[in-house]
């Protein structure tokens, strides 16, 4: 068993809580902002005091190493993100982050060698909302490449993408530059639940069997505006009406009929936008989430159906686009058994589960085996200032992680390693 | 019989929609903006060319006068409005208004003397899109006073009303100023139909009964925002799923089910409005008209229970507040007779009808008889910049309005009068 320092973790999650503080007690840290750099700088000065290495590549992912028995050796890659939503929580990234980081101090600070060196990565944008997609860091990591796409992207706020990088990266100059991508043993995620059945099972750890995928659409509706006084219904084409018909009956049908499905509309308008006309555009987003990627299509085609029905009934046009595929992930057995025995060597409950959100290890699993350890969120509040997590679930997390990291680490270089 | 010069109408139709002219042939005239000034200006140069009286109110209400034989009789006051929607067209407005200063060059023209003076009149903001409400001229005008809370006053483009308002009457000094509201003996107004209805039925003449009664409501749903993929249904107090529930009703029932009714959401949208998020509130607009006020009160009930009611399925608050209320007006018979027989002094057919929109006209009716004259436009279209009529049309309106005038101003004094 390796001790860790909980009250340590608790005082630094406050610590990086104050780099991009909200007044309502949250974190504005998005991708690549002053914010985001004050806290790689933060966790680079103090694992430099440490004595760890600390290097980047060149998407910003940020990485502290502290060596294995056999330098030769694949590390082990513990960690998550350190930039956060608009109006973001405190949690959401910095706990797995900085949970890594205590197993790393707790190493040294009981001198426990392992076979392997353990390794802890910052990725750069998860939440993907300043700039789009989310997981850029990760994606980059595992597909060795940054794609060419994302050089030219415009932030919500106007930076261009290829400039605050650069930034970013020279913000950091103790940092030694690495390549884009290095082998890695396994990699392991703390995060917070963003969901609300840990709290609600009173269960302390879920260990994730995999994330569900994710589609996005976006949808535009055309009809015509025209007057709102006079004109009769026989003469109106008006998409607005179309698009609640149709997403009223998609809202009763898609998750009352398959509780593992989710549908969102999280973004909806219409043009002009006259309180006194008749909308010309309509647009809104869909977000659909499954387990199974049969399921994911079934639930497009009953939405484009549904839509195109509602559409065509009111004389109205539809154009459909998918702007987001992600097909759903498994995260290998032998990881989440690692996990499993962890927790029952801190004697604390666990409870498999599946990720209803996307995160890093979905895209490090491509080419490294990796798995997610949930703790519980008050209310399962995650996107959001209030978001909050008890210090003893801090704790216990950061626990499950540090002896599953010693377990893991010591399967390093064997055949039969996860 | 009064003949008018069509050719000149035309052209100065023209004319004026090269004032703010847009890119697809419409206009961007909005109240008190340069476009505006400009519009008001050719218009006093006109007048003042004619040797006509030019003057104009605190409220930038514009006015061209032609003495009558009895100077101390309240004026015949013809005209509308020559502001327009931000993508507006070109007749809904400077129709009326160029079609009663053409009766007034006509009546010069023809050396035809009037029992009473003959007054121009151009409303100032009767769409009411930069500032709110629309018809503040006219309103202001019958009212007798400027509403208080006007002054402060911003427009969605940031600049302040009493500035705006300041400038644009500085920005015409021959206008005499006069104080606002005056003795009126009559007022007459053509405007486009801005519905489809004479169109279909291939009559040139609408006389307006009377105009419908519109409220709008501002609606705000209170959920709670969460995360789309980790949110199960149970947890999930979505205000967009009971905002679509509601209206999806309410567009089934309101106007299906009443052919007087008009029900539109013209604006609509998320907060935060991230695709991957739940919405925390949405908000929209709804405006609803009849020409019965009671069944415009059942409406709204209406309106009002269906929202709470879905609301309160999904967890949600609900907030709603009527940011408009306009009675049903129903103008003077004896106006609507003496239009009709002017149509068939012009032979041409005329039919009665309701007016869907709001017009100048039914403020002025609180202190002055008033009546309407419409005129046909294709498919319909206003408030768009495709809004067209007919030259031949335009022709028969201002015939329509000329022959009314002449007849109209005739009763001036008259114990029997309009």
């Amino acid at each position: 068993m390796l001790p860790i320092d909980g009250n340590r973790l608790n005082a630094r999650l406050e610590a990086f809580a104050a780099i991009g503080a909200t007044a309502k007690g949250g974190v504005n840290r998005q991708a690549l902002t002053e914010g985001d750099r004050g806290a790689r700088r933060l966790l680079a000065e103090l694992a430099l005091a440490r004595g760890f290495e600390v290097f980047q590549d060149p998407m910003a992912n940020l990485f502290i190493r502290r060596e294995g028995r056999d330098v030769t050796l694949p590390p082990l890659l513990i960690g998550s993100h350190l930039d956060s939503q608009p109006a973001g929580g405190r949690f959401d990234g910095a706990l797995g982050t900085l949970a890594a980081f205590e197993v790393l101090e707790s190493l040294e600070d009981a001198g426990r060698a392992t076979e392997c060196a353990v390794v802890v990565v910052s990725w750069m944008n998860e939440e993907g909302c300043r700039f789009s997609p989310g997981c850029m860091g990760s994606m980059a990591f595992a597909g060795g490449e940054i794609p060419q796409a994302w050089h030219g992207k415009v932030a919500t706020d106007g930076a261009g993408f290829g400039e605050e990088l650069a930034l970013t990266l020279a913000s950091l100059p103790e940092a030694v530059m690495v390549p884009l991508g290095f082998p890695v043993h396994a990699y392991l995620e703390v995060h917070i639940e963003q969901g609300p059945s840990l709290e609600a099972a009173g269960i302390p750890i879920g260990v994730v069997k995999g994330i569900q995928g994710t589609r996005w659409l976006d949808v535009t509706v055309t009809g015509q505006t025209a007057h709102a006084g006079t004109t009769g219904l026989s003469w109106r084409r008006d998409p607005l009406h179309a698009l609640t018909a149709a997403l009223s009956g998609l809202y009763g049908a898609v998750m009352p009929d398959d509780p593992d499905a989710r549908f969102t509309i999280g973004r909806i308008s219409a043009e002009p936008g006259s309180v006194n006309a008749i909308p010309e555009e309509v647009r809104c987003t869909v977000d659909m989430r499954h387990p199974d990627p049969q399921r994911l299509d079934e639930i497009e085609e009953l939405t484009r159906s549904r839509i195109g029905q509602e559409a065509e009934r009111q004389g109205c046009l539809v154009q459909i686009s998918r702007s987001f595929d992600m097909p759903p992930c498994v995260f290998p057995e032998a990881l989440q058994k690692a996990i499993g025995q962890a927790a029952r060597d801190c004697k604390v409950e666990s409870v498999p589960m599946l990720s209803g959100a996307f995160h890093d290890a979905l895209f490090v699993n491509r080419v490294a085996p990796a798995a997610m350890i949930f703790v519980p969120c008050r209310d399962g509040l995650s996107h959001n200032e209030a978001e909050y997590v008890e210090p003893s679930d801090v704790v216990t997390g950061c626990n499950v992680l540090a002896q599953a990291t010693l377990a893991i680490a010591a399967t390093a270089g064997t055949k039969a390693g996860p």
